[in-house]
Protein backbone atom coordinates (compact mmCIF):
# COMPACT_ATOMS: atom_id res chain seq x y z
CA UNK A 1 0.00 0.00 0.00
CA UNK A 2 3.34 2.23 -0.01
CA UNK A 3 2.80 5.07 -2.55
CA UNK A 4 5.56 4.38 -4.83
CA UNK A 5 3.59 0.80 -5.57
CA UNK A 6 1.42 2.27 -7.85
CA UNK A 7 3.08 3.87 -10.98
CA UNK A 8 0.73 7.33 -10.93
CA UNK A 9 3.00 9.28 -12.97
CA UNK A 10 3.40 6.91 -15.51
CA UNK A 11 0.11 6.04 -16.22
CA UNK A 12 -0.38 10.33 -16.78
CA UNK A 13 2.92 10.50 -19.07
CA UNK A 14 1.53 7.58 -20.98
CA UNK A 15 -2.04 8.67 -21.88
CA UNK A 16 -2.15 12.46 -21.17
CA UNK A 17 -5.31 13.08 -23.66
CA UNK A 18 -7.75 10.50 -21.22
CA UNK A 19 -10.16 12.14 -19.02
CA UNK A 20 -8.82 9.96 -16.40
CA UNK A 21 -5.62 10.68 -16.80
CA UNK A 22 -6.16 14.35 -15.36
CA UNK A 23 -7.23 13.01 -11.88
CA UNK A 24 -5.99 9.79 -11.71
CA UNK A 25 -3.79 10.54 -9.29
CA UNK A 26 -4.07 9.21 -5.49
CA UNK A 27 -4.02 12.26 -3.52
CA UNK A 28 -6.79 13.52 -5.73
CA UNK A 29 -8.38 10.38 -5.15
CA UNK A 30 -7.75 10.75 -1.29
CA UNK A 31 -8.63 14.43 -1.01
CA UNK A 32 -12.09 14.18 -3.39
CA UNK A 33 -13.31 11.28 -0.89
CA UNK A 34 -12.33 13.20 2.13
CA UNK A 35 -14.19 15.51 1.11
CA UNK A 36 -17.71 13.57 0.14
CA UNK A 37 -17.08 11.93 3.51
CA UNK A 38 -17.27 14.59 5.49
CA UNK A 39 -20.58 15.89 3.25
CA UNK A 40 -22.48 12.72 3.30
CA UNK A 41 -20.65 10.59 5.78
CA UNK A 42 -18.15 8.00 5.26
CA UNK A 43 -20.51 5.27 5.94
CA UNK A 44 -23.37 6.82 3.76
CA UNK A 45 -20.40 6.90 0.23
CA UNK A 46 -19.68 4.24 -1.56
CA UNK A 47 -16.55 3.56 -4.13
CA UNK A 48 -19.21 4.33 -6.49
CA UNK A 49 -20.06 7.76 -5.50
CA UNK A 50 -15.92 8.53 -5.56
CA UNK A 51 -15.67 7.28 -8.67
CA UNK A 52 -18.53 9.30 -10.08
CA UNK A 53 -17.08 12.33 -8.07
CA UNK A 54 -13.42 12.09 -9.57
CA UNK A 55 -15.35 10.70 -12.97
CA UNK A 56 -13.53 7.84 -13.15
CA UNK A 57 -14.53 4.59 -13.77
CA UNK A 58 -14.95 2.12 -11.55
CA UNK A 59 -11.53 0.65 -12.98
CA UNK A 60 -9.91 3.06 -12.35
CA UNK A 61 -10.68 4.07 -8.72
CA UNK A 62 -10.08 0.48 -7.75
CA UNK A 63 -6.88 0.21 -10.09
CA UNK A 64 -5.79 2.51 -6.46
CA UNK A 65 -7.84 1.37 -4.08
CA UNK A 66 -9.12 -2.08 -3.37
CA UNK A 67 -12.03 -0.54 -1.00
CA UNK A 68 -13.51 2.34 1.38
CA UNK A 69 -11.19 0.66 4.46
CA UNK A 70 -8.42 1.38 2.60
CA UNK A 71 -9.00 4.57 1.42
CA UNK A 72 -10.15 6.05 4.77
CA UNK A 73 -6.46 4.08 6.00
CA UNK A 74 -4.51 6.19 2.99
CA UNK A 75 -6.18 9.39 4.15
CA UNK A 76 -5.28 9.05 7.73
CA UNK A 77 -1.94 7.34 6.96
CA UNK A 78 -1.36 10.92 4.74
CA UNK A 79 -2.79 12.98 6.99
CA UNK A 80 0.48 11.64 9.20
CA UNK A 81 2.65 12.11 6.28
CA UNK A 82 1.10 15.98 6.54
CA UNK A 83 1.81 15.82 10.52
CA UNK A 84 4.93 14.82 10.47
CA UNK A 85 6.17 17.33 6.98
CA UNK A 86 4.97 20.67 8.55
CA UNK A 87 5.48 20.07 11.79
CA UNK A 88 7.40 17.14 13.63
CA UNK A 89 10.43 17.61 10.75
CA UNK A 90 10.51 21.37 10.97
CA UNK A 91 10.86 21.34 14.75
CA UNK A 92 13.89 18.80 15.16
CA UNK A 93 15.92 21.40 13.06
CA UNK A 94 15.37 23.66 16.48
CA UNK A 95 17.77 23.42 19.35
CA UNK A 96 15.85 25.00 22.18
CA UNK A 97 13.34 22.95 23.68
CA UNK A 98 11.36 26.03 24.68
CA UNK A 99 11.86 27.61 21.14
CA UNK A 100 10.71 24.08 19.95
CA UNK A 101 7.75 23.61 21.65
CA UNK A 102 6.56 27.20 20.41
CA UNK A 103 7.21 26.32 17.35
CA UNK A 104 5.16 22.47 17.55
CA UNK A 105 2.24 24.85 18.44
CA UNK A 106 2.17 27.12 16.24
CA UNK A 107 2.90 24.97 13.16
CA UNK A 108 0.32 22.34 14.77
CA UNK A 109 -2.49 25.04 14.46
CA UNK A 110 -1.43 26.30 10.80
CA UNK A 111 -2.16 22.88 9.68
CA UNK A 112 -5.09 22.45 11.52
CA UNK A 113 -6.29 26.12 10.08
CA UNK A 114 -4.90 25.61 6.42
CA UNK A 115 -8.34 24.79 4.74
CA UNK A 116 -6.79 22.29 2.19
CA UNK A 117 -4.79 20.38 4.55
CA UNK A 118 -7.96 20.25 6.92
CA UNK A 119 -10.09 18.26 5.03
CA UNK A 120 -7.47 15.62 5.64
CA UNK A 121 -6.23 15.72 8.85
CA UNK A 122 -9.77 16.33 10.47
CA UNK A 123 -10.18 12.26 9.30
CA UNK A 124 -7.66 11.71 11.80
CA UNK A 125 -10.38 12.19 14.59
CA UNK A 126 -13.49 10.48 13.09
CA UNK A 127 -14.49 6.96 14.80
CA UNK A 128 -14.54 5.33 11.89
CA UNK A 129 -14.14 1.54 12.10
CA UNK A 130 -10.71 0.40 10.70
CA UNK A 131 -9.94 -2.98 10.42
CA UNK A 132 -7.98 -3.57 13.34
CA UNK A 133 -4.51 -4.14 11.61
CA UNK A 134 -5.01 -0.76 9.75
CA UNK A 135 -6.43 0.43 12.68
CA UNK A 136 -3.01 -0.08 14.63
CA UNK A 137 -0.92 1.32 11.59
CA UNK A 138 -2.32 4.60 12.46
CA UNK A 139 -2.65 4.45 16.37
CA UNK A 140 1.32 3.48 16.08
CA UNK A 141 1.94 6.74 14.11
CA UNK A 142 -0.48 9.03 16.38
CA UNK A 143 1.39 7.44 19.90
CA UNK A 144 4.31 8.12 18.26
CA UNK A 145 3.66 12.22 17.84
CA UNK A 146 2.18 12.12 21.68
CA UNK A 147 5.39 10.62 23.04
CA UNK A 148 7.24 12.83 20.80
CA UNK A 149 5.57 16.05 22.75
CA UNK A 150 5.54 14.35 26.03
CA UNK A 151 8.94 14.51 25.85
CA UNK A 152 9.63 17.59 24.69
CA UNK A 153 7.44 18.73 27.13
CA UNK A 154 9.79 17.22 29.72
CA UNK A 155 12.35 18.68 28.65
CA UNK A 156 11.20 21.95 28.76
CA UNK A 157 9.87 21.41 32.42
CA UNK A 158 13.52 20.29 33.47
CA UNK A 159 15.30 23.47 31.58
CA UNK A 160 12.80 25.78 33.74
CA UNK A 161 13.38 23.73 37.10
CA UNK A 162 9.08 23.31 36.71
CA UNK A 163 7.75 22.70 40.46
CA UNK A 164 6.62 19.40 39.32
CA UNK A 165 2.80 19.89 39.73
CA UNK A 166 1.73 18.96 36.08
CA UNK A 167 3.09 15.26 34.69
CA UNK A 168 3.76 15.65 31.10
CA UNK A 169 1.68 13.01 30.23
CA UNK A 170 -1.68 15.18 31.82
CA UNK A 171 0.07 18.11 29.95
CA UNK A 172 0.23 16.15 26.41
CA UNK A 173 -3.28 15.49 26.33
CA UNK A 174 -4.23 19.18 27.34
CA UNK A 175 -2.31 20.83 24.86
CA UNK A 176 -3.79 18.00 22.25
CA UNK A 177 -6.88 18.35 22.81
CA UNK A 178 -6.82 22.45 22.90
CA UNK A 179 -5.19 22.31 19.58
CA UNK A 180 -7.05 19.33 17.92
CA UNK A 181 -10.55 20.81 19.48
CA UNK A 182 -10.16 23.90 17.03
CA UNK A 183 -11.52 21.56 14.21
CA UNK A 184 -14.92 21.78 15.89
CA UNK A 185 -15.48 25.42 16.67
CA UNK A 186 -13.04 27.47 14.16
CA UNK A 187 -14.61 29.66 11.61
CA UNK A 188 -12.71 31.61 8.95
CA UNK A 189 -14.72 34.41 9.63
CA UNK A 190 -14.61 34.47 13.40
CA UNK A 191 -12.81 36.66 15.41
CA UNK A 192 -10.16 34.33 17.13
CA UNK A 193 -7.68 34.14 13.59
CA UNK A 194 -4.60 32.22 13.64
CA UNK A 195 -1.49 34.19 14.79
CA UNK A 196 -3.50 35.51 17.47
CA UNK A 197 -5.06 31.98 18.11
CA UNK A 198 -1.15 30.40 18.24
CA UNK A 199 -0.28 33.20 20.44
CA UNK A 200 -3.19 33.18 23.26
CA UNK A 201 -3.26 29.13 23.22
CA UNK A 202 1.09 29.34 23.30
CA UNK A 203 0.48 31.55 27.00
CA UNK A 204 -1.90 29.32 28.58
CA UNK A 205 -0.33 26.12 27.81
CA UNK A 206 2.82 27.82 28.67
CA UNK A 207 1.72 29.13 32.07
CA UNK A 208 -0.24 26.16 32.47
CA UNK A 209 2.38 23.74 31.90
CA UNK A 210 5.48 25.17 33.35
CA UNK A 211 4.79 26.46 36.65
CA UNK B 1 -40.76 16.40 19.76
CA UNK B 2 -40.76 17.81 23.44
CA UNK B 3 -41.03 14.49 25.14
CA UNK B 4 -43.52 14.94 27.04
CA UNK B 5 -45.78 14.68 24.25
CA UNK B 6 -45.31 10.60 23.89
CA UNK B 7 -47.24 8.94 26.60
CA UNK B 8 -44.12 6.33 27.43
CA UNK B 9 -45.41 5.70 30.70
CA UNK B 10 -49.00 5.37 29.57
CA UNK B 11 -48.01 2.39 27.41
CA UNK B 12 -46.18 0.85 29.91
CA UNK B 13 -48.76 0.88 32.44
CA UNK B 14 -51.26 -0.16 29.88
CA UNK B 15 -49.66 -3.56 28.48
CA UNK B 16 -47.23 -4.73 31.32
CA UNK B 17 -46.95 -8.16 29.77
CA UNK B 18 -45.67 -7.75 26.36
CA UNK B 19 -42.12 -7.29 25.38
CA UNK B 20 -42.55 -4.20 23.70
CA UNK B 21 -43.41 -2.76 27.16
CA UNK B 22 -40.08 -3.46 28.90
CA UNK B 23 -37.60 -1.58 26.30
CA UNK B 24 -40.38 0.55 25.36
CA UNK B 25 -39.06 3.84 26.79
CA UNK B 26 -37.49 6.53 24.57
CA UNK B 27 -34.32 6.25 26.84
CA UNK B 28 -33.20 2.51 26.07
CA UNK B 29 -34.25 3.44 22.29
CA UNK B 30 -31.65 6.60 22.65
CA UNK B 31 -28.96 4.62 24.98
CA UNK B 32 -29.16 1.32 22.23
CA UNK B 33 -29.19 3.85 19.28
CA UNK B 34 -25.77 5.43 20.46
CA UNK B 35 -24.29 2.23 21.15
CA UNK B 36 -25.14 1.28 17.48
CA UNK B 37 -23.91 4.42 16.21
CA UNK B 38 -20.61 4.06 17.67
CA UNK B 39 -20.10 0.39 16.69
CA UNK B 40 -21.34 0.30 13.15
CA UNK B 41 -21.25 4.08 12.33
CA UNK B 42 -24.40 6.31 12.06
CA UNK B 43 -25.06 6.01 8.26
CA UNK B 44 -24.55 2.30 8.29
CA UNK B 45 -27.16 1.86 11.34
CA UNK B 46 -31.01 1.62 10.20
CA UNK B 47 -34.48 1.89 11.90
CA UNK B 48 -34.47 -1.76 11.51
CA UNK B 49 -31.22 -2.36 12.90
CA UNK B 50 -32.33 -0.32 15.91
CA UNK B 51 -35.75 -1.72 16.36
CA UNK B 52 -34.01 -5.63 16.01
CA UNK B 53 -31.40 -4.42 18.72
CA UNK B 54 -34.19 -4.15 21.45
CA UNK B 55 -36.68 -6.28 19.96
CA UNK B 56 -39.08 -4.02 19.19
CA UNK B 57 -41.27 -4.33 16.12
CA UNK B 58 -40.80 -1.27 13.30
CA UNK B 59 -43.69 -0.12 14.10
CA UNK B 60 -43.04 0.09 17.80
CA UNK B 61 -40.19 1.98 16.91
CA UNK B 62 -41.87 4.30 14.93
CA UNK B 63 -44.06 4.91 17.50
CA UNK B 64 -41.38 7.10 18.86
CA UNK B 65 -39.59 7.64 16.64
CA UNK B 66 -40.11 8.81 12.73
CA UNK B 67 -36.33 8.93 11.75
CA UNK B 68 -32.98 8.06 12.63
CA UNK B 69 -32.45 12.28 12.25
CA UNK B 70 -34.88 12.58 15.05
CA UNK B 71 -32.90 9.89 16.87
CA UNK B 72 -30.01 11.59 16.94
CA UNK B 73 -31.24 15.00 17.40
CA UNK B 74 -32.80 13.77 20.63
CA UNK B 75 -29.80 12.04 21.69
CA UNK B 76 -28.14 15.39 21.10
CA UNK B 77 -30.66 17.17 23.10
CA UNK B 78 -30.50 14.49 25.70
CA UNK B 79 -26.71 14.98 26.05
CA UNK B 80 -27.71 18.67 26.27
CA UNK B 81 -29.66 17.60 29.00
CA UNK B 82 -27.22 15.95 31.12
CA UNK B 83 -24.74 18.44 30.67
CA UNK B 84 -27.64 20.98 32.27
CA UNK B 85 -28.11 18.24 35.10
CA UNK B 86 -25.21 17.26 35.92
CA UNK B 87 -22.67 19.91 35.00
CA UNK B 88 -24.78 23.77 34.79
CA UNK B 89 -27.58 23.76 37.53
CA UNK B 90 -24.96 22.20 40.17
CA UNK B 91 -23.02 24.90 39.74
CA UNK B 92 -25.28 27.86 39.39
CA UNK B 93 -25.65 27.26 43.49
CA UNK B 94 -22.02 27.96 44.25
CA UNK B 95 -21.71 31.72 45.07
CA UNK B 96 -17.71 32.22 44.96
CA UNK B 97 -16.76 32.61 40.77
CA UNK B 98 -13.96 30.66 41.73
CA UNK B 99 -15.14 27.57 43.42
CA UNK B 100 -17.73 27.95 40.73
CA UNK B 101 -15.50 27.58 37.92
CA UNK B 102 -13.43 24.18 39.80
CA UNK B 103 -16.73 22.59 40.26
CA UNK B 104 -17.31 23.18 36.68
CA UNK B 105 -14.11 21.80 35.47
CA UNK B 106 -14.65 18.79 38.17
CA UNK B 107 -18.32 17.95 36.98
CA UNK B 108 -17.97 18.18 33.31
CA UNK B 109 -14.86 15.98 33.73
CA UNK B 110 -16.76 13.77 35.27
CA UNK B 111 -19.68 13.79 32.41
CA UNK B 112 -17.19 12.25 30.12
CA UNK B 113 -15.63 9.77 32.14
CA UNK B 114 -18.93 8.16 33.00
CA UNK B 115 -19.21 5.58 31.09
CA UNK B 116 -23.21 5.75 30.91
CA UNK B 117 -22.96 9.28 30.30
CA UNK B 118 -19.96 8.73 27.44
CA UNK B 119 -22.15 6.49 25.21
CA UNK B 120 -24.10 9.28 24.76
CA UNK B 121 -22.89 13.07 25.46
CA UNK B 122 -19.74 11.93 22.74
CA UNK B 123 -22.52 11.73 19.93
CA UNK B 124 -22.44 16.07 19.96
CA UNK B 125 -18.97 15.79 18.56
CA UNK B 126 -19.79 13.03 15.93
CA UNK B 127 -19.85 15.41 12.63
CA UNK B 128 -23.44 13.97 11.31
CA UNK B 129 -25.27 15.74 9.23
CA UNK B 130 -28.40 17.36 10.80
CA UNK B 131 -31.17 18.87 9.14
CA UNK B 132 -30.49 22.27 9.38
CA UNK B 133 -33.86 23.31 11.82
CA UNK B 134 -32.50 20.67 14.32
CA UNK B 135 -28.96 21.38 13.96
CA UNK B 136 -29.71 24.79 14.95
CA UNK B 137 -31.71 23.92 17.80
CA UNK B 138 -28.54 21.35 19.21
CA UNK B 139 -25.55 24.23 17.97
CA UNK B 140 -27.87 26.97 20.10
CA UNK B 141 -27.70 25.00 23.58
CA UNK B 142 -24.10 24.59 22.53
CA UNK B 143 -23.48 27.76 22.48
CA UNK B 144 -25.58 29.01 25.47
CA UNK B 145 -22.68 26.12 27.26
CA UNK B 146 -20.32 28.15 25.95
CA UNK B 147 -21.25 31.84 27.05
CA UNK B 148 -22.06 30.90 30.41
CA UNK B 149 -18.58 29.06 30.81
CA UNK B 150 -16.87 32.29 28.79
CA UNK B 151 -18.91 34.54 31.19
CA UNK B 152 -17.19 32.58 34.30
CA UNK B 153 -13.89 33.12 33.51
CA UNK B 154 -13.83 36.53 32.60
CA UNK B 155 -15.54 36.58 36.06
CA UNK B 156 -12.65 34.88 37.79
CA UNK B 157 -10.27 36.81 35.86
CA UNK B 158 -11.84 39.97 37.03
CA UNK B 159 -11.68 38.54 40.79
CA UNK B 160 -8.45 37.80 40.28
CA UNK B 161 -7.55 41.15 38.47
CA UNK B 162 -5.81 39.35 35.96
CA UNK B 163 -3.41 41.35 33.77
CA UNK B 164 -5.30 40.44 30.48
CA UNK B 165 -3.06 37.95 28.35
CA UNK B 166 -5.59 35.61 27.92
CA UNK B 167 -8.49 36.13 26.84
CA UNK B 168 -11.92 34.59 27.92
CA UNK B 169 -12.73 33.48 24.64
CA UNK B 170 -9.48 31.80 23.20
CA UNK B 171 -9.65 30.54 27.06
CA UNK B 172 -13.53 28.42 27.16
CA UNK B 173 -11.89 26.58 23.60
CA UNK B 174 -9.05 25.92 25.28
CA UNK B 175 -11.08 24.56 28.55
CA UNK B 176 -13.56 22.65 26.15
CA UNK B 177 -10.61 21.02 23.97
CA UNK B 178 -8.88 20.09 27.00
CA UNK B 179 -12.03 18.04 28.73
CA UNK B 180 -13.96 17.37 25.23
CA UNK B 181 -10.83 15.91 23.90
CA UNK B 182 -10.41 13.07 26.59
CA UNK B 183 -13.51 11.23 24.63
CA UNK B 184 -10.46 10.27 22.47
CA UNK B 185 -7.80 8.68 24.39
CA UNK B 186 -9.41 8.36 27.73
CA UNK B 187 -9.21 4.26 28.41
CA UNK B 188 -10.67 3.04 31.35
CA UNK B 189 -6.86 1.43 32.45
CA UNK B 190 -4.84 3.83 31.90
CA UNK B 191 -2.68 5.41 34.59
CA UNK B 192 -4.55 9.11 34.17
CA UNK B 193 -7.96 8.80 36.27
CA UNK B 194 -10.45 10.61 37.26
CA UNK B 195 -9.67 12.46 40.54
CA UNK B 196 -6.19 13.21 39.16
CA UNK B 197 -7.22 14.11 35.72
CA UNK B 198 -9.58 17.23 37.00
CA UNK B 199 -7.15 18.23 39.58
CA UNK B 200 -4.26 18.60 36.44
CA UNK B 201 -6.51 19.80 34.00
CA UNK B 202 -7.99 22.09 36.92
CA UNK B 203 -3.86 23.14 37.57
CA UNK B 204 -3.06 23.87 33.91
CA UNK B 205 -6.24 25.67 33.07
CA UNK B 206 -5.84 27.99 36.11
CA UNK B 207 -2.23 29.04 35.97
CA UNK B 208 -2.51 29.58 32.11
CA UNK B 209 -5.45 31.83 32.14
CA UNK B 210 -5.58 33.41 35.32
CA UNK B 211 -2.08 35.12 34.90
Amino acid sequence: MACDSIPVSCCISCSPMTRETATDSRQDILRTAARLFQQRGYDATSMNDVAAALKLSKGGLYHHFQSKDEILFNLMDHAMDITQERVIDPVRGVADPEQRLRMLIRLHIEVVLSERDREITVMLHENHPLPPGLRRRINSRKKNYVHFMENLIAEVQRVRQSTGTVNPRAAVFALLGMINWIYQWYKPEGTLQGEQLAQQFTAIFFAGAFQ
